[in-house]
């Protein structure tokens, strides 16, 4: 059997994170959650919940729907729950990377799960191995688990704040303890936190597209900096972080998140569909039809289209029932991992010249088969509009991204990219005009994939880490 | 475990075949071209591969990329094979109507796939089984199974066209034996069937798209009334059935097959994207959007966008990670059902006047439940279009409908339909309208779930059987 | 992966059948009497309930308490139910070869299970065929249930002993109707079938310790050339069968039948028990301590030990936890195959002269890994005793046997044997003794597979289609 | 679904170990290793394998057979590996406490399993709580991992000495690292810890049984207080354990280990045989037959009969296709539960007085059932005889026992049990009786469970905390 995901070629989300306190079905309402947040992990998922005593955790390999059944949900019985969609690196070590982390220390039961990333994790993890600490995953958040065991604050909400305070780095966090929900934010709050009420209880998600399918209703945005303790005297809010400049994600905005989400206060369709017709007054085409790569692609094509006055067609066809692993035939068949996904319309794309818009280029790979399809289904001309600028560094806050050497960007001008993706042009939408869509100013985001300036300092070590490339400890 | 699918109020496919001769890997590219033709039939399906001595039989419920793995594909050994997709109607007896179904009789081995419906079988049945036949399924397919066994015929390849000379009714239907392939079409040609090759093998499938996947030829239709014959000697082709006027099902462009296929030798993105240009003429609106029910109304609402010259925007986002049961709350969620497979872009529609673009109406309650959802997510107006006309009779030619009493427009008058579903204006595409858009005369169109007036006789029993739904013998 | 069940060196039951009529739970209780009868088919089983209505399957590959679970008898809702346990011969068709079996016909619908085996069913088969019949399977079961279906006869009950009226062979079978359950045994009886009684309720089992689990009393067997009806009438008994002379299996005495089970009205462990005293009067050994191949040899031990005054030790252990696969390693084990179900225990064996206890010998090559095994672990010489005598004859009448060439004592002389296996001597009880242990004179017994004298005639197809063994068709 | 297992009422063994070093088979050796010790523990199992450069790990819930397949076998490769089977006790947190565990320290990474029991574990882990350490199990064998980490030793296999040297308890552990496989013993050798070799790879097993299964050769016990660390420069052996009395687990030779092993040098199945000689000479009884209660009841039944001259049979049988759980039927089945393992052989019952031998009595609610069924079977008498004396203290070591409140014989007189499980008669082995016949002297045996003088020291804690039983944290 062919593992199927290799063709993937796109930056990922690491994860989606979502919590309740104060319903009576919180496991189930956490369930539908995460379902509402798939897109940001697909390969692990877990909810932990506290039945006011004692936490309970259910764990495991595969999609939402797939590991989710009554019987699983039963056993999480509690009105606070908090949990997990994530996308893991390597194979063979991936269960024991799926979060929650739940554990039991000094300070009683907590159960944590994070969306973004330390870059300084290997450093800390070192020095505190150095002081006996043992380690069951490679993740970066278990060391924030036992900085908060090691901590002698009075109690886990205490030493949340004490053990992030130095803490570089982008962490969305949720942490669960028997009694209380906390949720945490970076002080640049690189990655989005949504808070929302549902009746009586409190919501919190990486989007607010989980809000919606729970008829929950979106509040406002855990700021960054902040800290949020939810327990049955109420929510509490406050700002144990020092102050930092604001670095949000624009990715989450080009590709990550799902355009009926909110994100950093913004609606994500909107900003996708001014990129687009910002890409059409900064590359236009002489062309007949433009044409999404989809899903991403399609807001971002319909604001090309309108700008430009070309017409807007829905050249190539989804497949809906892709699975994470497919048995290829032997003999070859053209482009068999972009087709098993995507279908040309020919009758659509025949004698046409056509725009095709895509959120990013990462290797090249794929955008070069996708083009080859197009031609072959008859497109005389093929020009590939992007809606960000070229990606030519790697991410440390949450983004999984190949090595730099990887980054076709990294090693190519846009000439010569678009010589190795066979396109009759190529254009991708410059900064200024990417961030005026979004309607950030550069002094609130983080650029760093397009630019290499990252907010943060960069270890050597995270550097060089990201060379030597997921190497599987323990 | 709420089981999701009574959600689904929408006519429905019964199921999609294909068909391969001459090519080493037979059964791993059928499994591939059922993939391409999952959603014509998503609740079971089957391959029966040929060595040249033995036939070989896997089926199961659920998904094609669930049910095949290496090993089971492995199984399926030899140059030829058959497979189906199917949706069926009762939980219980499923696996025994999965297809294809395998058979020992006096002419050997038989496997068989269907596409269809046969409207009197039930009468035949019951002469036959006065006659001392078995049925091990409800199929109206086992019917022609035990006619074949009946034949006189010298060999199978004579049996069929005797057998089904007078069987009145819709069947795209594959044979497979030991040694040959055998495709016929009825005379009517209801429902599609495609040829193609591939290298030196021939290749059959319902739609367009499984040969794209593999990187198949599409060559021709199997014509009405046409039987194709391919073994080692290669592809002979017949007409041996009566000639009857031609009466493909329209409902094929209308929703059920894929926009990038090629249905009755028409592009149906083509049919779809004109049938919404007509529609923006027969019903314009005045709105600010045109927004798709993703999929199946997205090429619909380009065309009447491109028409009207109103915005074409993506309002309703689709969940791709659906799975066939999902675990519901207890605690009411508004539209729950809708909700898991659509989300609106609250900032798109908030303050707009919309155009709603859907393929049918069936029962109502779906599309009422969508409008609500549109509306609460701010649009001023919602203006609905139905991209065929009201759905008045239930169809007896392999699509499954409810009972007449269940149709909505069956019961109503369109200002009724409006008012139920709580749109502000509601507007059908009219017959003409349709058939133009699809570039089809009446004369060869089958329009009868439209009009009531159906292309072959209709056994009483037929429609009583209708009335009395989806009974399971055994 | 190897398959582990080609270690198997025994004769093997073909099945278990478990009926009950008037009780709640009747599925429920199908289930714990299939359990009780697991040792008579491991390889699929399945269910057909009625709620006096209508008929409804659940059948699966695999072991009663796997493949059963709450859901899945939850589906089986009714007052009457039949089932099967089943050891199938060749992998690819096993689903579709699993009883019950389940049709309609102009009867309406029946289903059926069946221990025994009808040798002319092929011939029967082939002029049904030519008939216009279509077969499922390649059972012999199926071919009753067409002769049932052609029957004019006015009902199924009066339909069956038509049909069986006339057929050679054995068969213990159970039938259900929605409104009846029928229990039928052929004329010379060789299969056995019991009847009892569980408060109001009626059950029928193949062995008695079915009743035992569920508390229900044994009434007596089903008589050879009994028809039993049970409807909401009661209970009618017939004997519709021409009257022949008794053949009951001796097979089910030596080996097939649990020990605590009453089998033609005769406790089994007590036919062990008299045969191992009377193994040790025909054939004594000069040994130190008689030990039994567990646990089918474990009565007749016992018995010999007794009998000789030699002590009974259990020097070879069993292994509880045998799953149908295992995983082996490259590298070459002794006697793997053994070892994974038995070990010795060195300490009861070494230095000793061995008595080993076994009920049969087919191939000799387990036979001959056991010798060694057992000598290894310091035996200094081995004895080895057979509760019966030579098998030299496939069994026509449902008992799985090799090939005759595969019978080692087909083809050997006793000594040849001893030598093959490489024993210090060997006896195999005769057949006056092994009849007298049982108490059934040699007029009502079949001892084919021990003399070649069977006790109907048999085709030469039958015996040719053997040879050719298990040929799959469909 | 009704849990099954708790009609199990027996004192358990908590694990067993597996270790090997130098084979390229090693992971799969230790799935047959495991499998041979699968009586040990039912509930999960698991293996970390060593490729020379990192620990792989595989645990799952289940028997060896289920969970383990080619693929997962396969991703665990390299030459060595360790394994490990458990029983757990409370439900959900049952996979966080699966061993082998695998962490990741300033030492590398560390594997563990470990039969046994520390009764001071729960002291040291508020301690180590305290130095700010956090626990993803309830589990005592965590406790060594964090004090191995905190060790400033130069490597592992200094520091598992340093940490266990004041270790109280009873430890019979496998480490594995990337280049050593160690094993050591606690000083007192509670629990068995043999030492093989396979060609030139050493072996270790909890039982010698595993040997067996792979052709190993039983070299000797690692002893107690050693430690032999085996890497690529071959076997190293050393005491750094301060010397103690030794205290060798009698119940293993009672029940807990197979017949066919040799535990502390000396065969289980002779030391059973000679507790039911004792037994036979303490507590003749004035009946028919003597009948085990299988299987561990074989030997020790066997040797009763043999000394008191009464005839050894085998009155109840085992069903052999027990799952783990169970689905019952609503209305009431007279002693269920023990029916489903064990069924009367009434014809051997029936009329006679019946010496029925069993290894123990825990609750007695078994032990009644029994009686009773074999009282309706038709015994006349029924004399109890256990091979052991009466057991009244829980134990610290390793064994799961209930509450000492939950043991009848701490709360009963040996006349108010017989009473209680309505035997005639009842007799238990003397201490005396059953050290002598194991060939220990009391001097190096532990036989707190019957005496409730435990060779440690036992912490207040430790016995309050059992009598809070088995309490989830976290």
């Amino acid at each position: 059997m062919e593992e199927f995901h290799h063709e993937r070629d796109k930056l990922r989300e690491e994860c989606g994170v979502f919590g309740i306190y104060g319903h009576p079905e919180a496991a189930r309402l956490t369930y539908l959650g995460l379902y509402a947040l798939q897109h940001r992990g697909q390969e692990s998922c877990g909810i932990v919940a506290s039945d006011g005593v004692l936490l309970r955790s259910e764990r495991a390999m595969g999609l939402v729907s797939d590991v989710f059944d009554e019987e699983r949900l039963n056993r999480l019985s509690g009105a606070s729950a908090i949990g997990h969609v994530r996308y893991s690196t390597a194979g063979e070590v991936s269960i024991r990377e799926a979060q929650p982390f739940l554990v039991a220390c000094q300070h009683g039961q907590i159960a944590v799960c994070h969306n973004g990333n330390l870059p300084f994790a290997s450093e800390e993890r070192r020095a505190l191995e150095r002081e006996g600490a043992i380690f069951s995953s490679t993740s970066d958040t278990e060391v924030v688990l036992h900085k908060l065991a090691r901590s002698h604050a009075a109690s886990v909400i205490e030493a949340i704040p004490e053990v992030l305070r130095d803490t570089e780095g982008a962490f969305s966090m949720l942490f669960l303890t028997p009694a209380a929900l906390i949720a945490i934010r970076d002080p640049r709050g690189f990655r989005p936190l949504a808070l929302g009420r549902l009746g009586d209880a409190w919501v919190i998600a990486s989007e607010t597209c989980a809000f919606d399918l729970i008829d929950a209703q979106y509040v406002r945005d855990i700021e960054p900096g902040e800290m949020v303790v939810i327990n049955d005297h109420g929510l509490r809010s406050s700002h144990p972080l020092p102050h930092r400049q604001h670095a949000f994600c624009i990715f989450e905005h080009v590709y990550f998140a799902r355009p009926d989400s909110i994100i950093f206060g913004r609606s994500v369709n909107e900003s996708r569909h001014k990129m687009g017709k910002r890409l059409a007054i900064e590359h236009p085409a002489d062309a007949d039809i433009v044409v999404p790569v989809p899903d991403s692609g399609v807001a971002a094509a319909i604001g090309y289209a309108a700008q430009s006055g070309l017409a807007y067609r829905h050249g190539l066809v989804r497949n809906h029932y892709v699975g994470r692993t497919f048995i290829e035939p032997k003999q070859s068949i053209r482009s068999f991992g972009v087709r098993v996904k995507l279908n040309p319309v020919r009758d659509l794309l025949r004698g046409r010249r056509v725009v095709l818009i895509d959120d990013s280029i990462v290797r090249g790979t794929t955008s070069k088969k996708i083009v080859r399809m197009v031609r072959e289904a008859g497109a005389t001309e093929v020009h590939v509009r992007i809606s960000c600028p070229p990606t030519i560094g790697p991410c440390f806050y949450g983004v999984d991204t190949p090595n730099k050497s990887d980054l076709i960007a990294a090693r190519m001008s846009v000439e010569e990219i678009r010589d190795f993706i066979e396109a009759d042009s190529l254009g991708y939408l410059s900064l200024e005009g990417m961030l005026e869509a979004c309607g950030f100013s550069p002094d609130v985001a983080c650029v760093a994939c397009w630019t290499g300036r990252y907010p943060t300092r960069i270890t050597r070590e995270a550097e060089t880490m990201y060379e030597r490339e997921h190497e599987p400890v323990p």
